[in-house]
């Protein structure tokens, strides 16, 4: 076994029996290497591998941290966030900080097939798992086709009975685009995190009878969610 | 139309018609709030809207910057690299840094059904779009499954190709697990980006005839690819 390999199995048997818990920082690769007795290269090789397996994360500038076990977040044909995280065992939880009716901006009346400036339903706020938050959600409706929306947002607490109530019970995903940012001052306060930590993006449009009812814009805490995809056999 | 409206469309029109090209900086808030005669919020709120439809993207500390289209890439249950960036009129390429034959670590054994330490072939690169660095990857292979497969990554010029050599024609990808990292020093040298930069990280796994046969890595730069997800009506 060389000799970066030992040192990756013993932090991560140090890890694995809590002596380093979920977001502490890892002592600096200078005194992990006087700790070992090798140089820091090997260290670092060591503490790589690590965060190749997702057990340490980097934040730029200050350090190398112990990352928690993320959430599994599997991506189906329907997306149903409640339902998702009860079946992980744990407390599913919506925070809205706001809903408003406005007109379409161009990106959302393209994504949802409006005219320019159509009325639309806005739900912003922040998804919880095990009361901590995991992502800010931003989604949109077409106020024509679901006039009653904001009434049973405020009501309901998840957004799939919110279209319930509203007649929309069986709304399906049609695509879902996943790419990465940084969180910004405001995002990282919302999210518990630094500025500049990485963020999952998703945009999910999904439809009802063959209109399009929601464009759902998700970040996601990529520290604390790791999204998953089933592939069925073909 | 409100302010930051009419803002975030001319800026639009701007950026559609080549006047800020990818890449560029943005000028400071200051300077766009004092040639739209607005004030600094005003612009922030536009940008925010262009950046929340990929046209902008933030560095940290370095302002806002055009966003060049990225490459839409399809999550399919057969994920093929030069396949896919051909279907979208572009030309894929991929550079091999390594080949090598090692013990697998711990993840590696876990995720290819393995006993800790057996062989494993492992290769790492960069995959290419239109000869422009998108991705590193780091592929990893059983190697008494596939015992020829270095001599025939070194030939061929794509994996898919590679194994059809060593007889492993119809491999399934079974999961997929997507992240989000910011780049390190290295990924950022590689990629040609900056470090702190967004990555999307997947993790992909592959069976054939009932055995794992490869696990790959895939780091892509957030800024240059969105991955996809079309979802079959159910």
């Amino acid at each position: 076994m060389s000799l970066w390999q030992s040192i990756a199995d013993q932090l991560r048997g140090e890890i694995a029996r809590g002596k380093w818990p979920p977001g502490m920082r890892l002592p600096p690769e200078a005194e992990l290497a006087a700790r070992f007795g090798v140089n820091r290269h090997t260290v670092r090789h060591a503490t790589r591998v690590l965060a190749d397996e997702g057990l340490l994360y980097s934040r730029r500038g200050a350090g190398v941290f112990v990352a928690a076990a993320p959430v599994d977040y599997p991506l189906s044909d329907r997306v149903r966030f409640h339902r998702n995280i009860e079946l992980s065992g744990k407390i599913p939880g919506r925070s809205i900080d706001t809903i408003m009716t406005r007109p379409a901006g161009h990106a959302e009346a393209e994504a949802l097939d409006l005219d320019p400036g159509a009325p639309v339903h806005v739900a912003e706020g922040i998804s919880l798992v095990d009361f901590k938050p995991v992502a800010l959600f931003r989604t949109i409706y077409p106020a024509e086709l679901v006039p009653d929306l904001p009434a049973a947002l405020r009501s309901e607490n998840s957004v799939t009975r919110a279209l319930q109530v509203c007649g929309v019970d069986d709304y399906q995903r049609i695509t879902t685009r996943i790419s990465a940012r940084i969180a910004d001052a405001v995002q990282a306060g919302k999210l518990q995190l630094e500025p500049g930590d990485p963020l999952l993006r998703t945009e999910g449009l999904s439809q009802w009878r063959g209109k399009m009812v929601e464009r759902a814009l998700t970040w996601w805490a990529a520290e604390r969610v790791t999204l998953t995809l089933p592939h069925l056999p073909s």
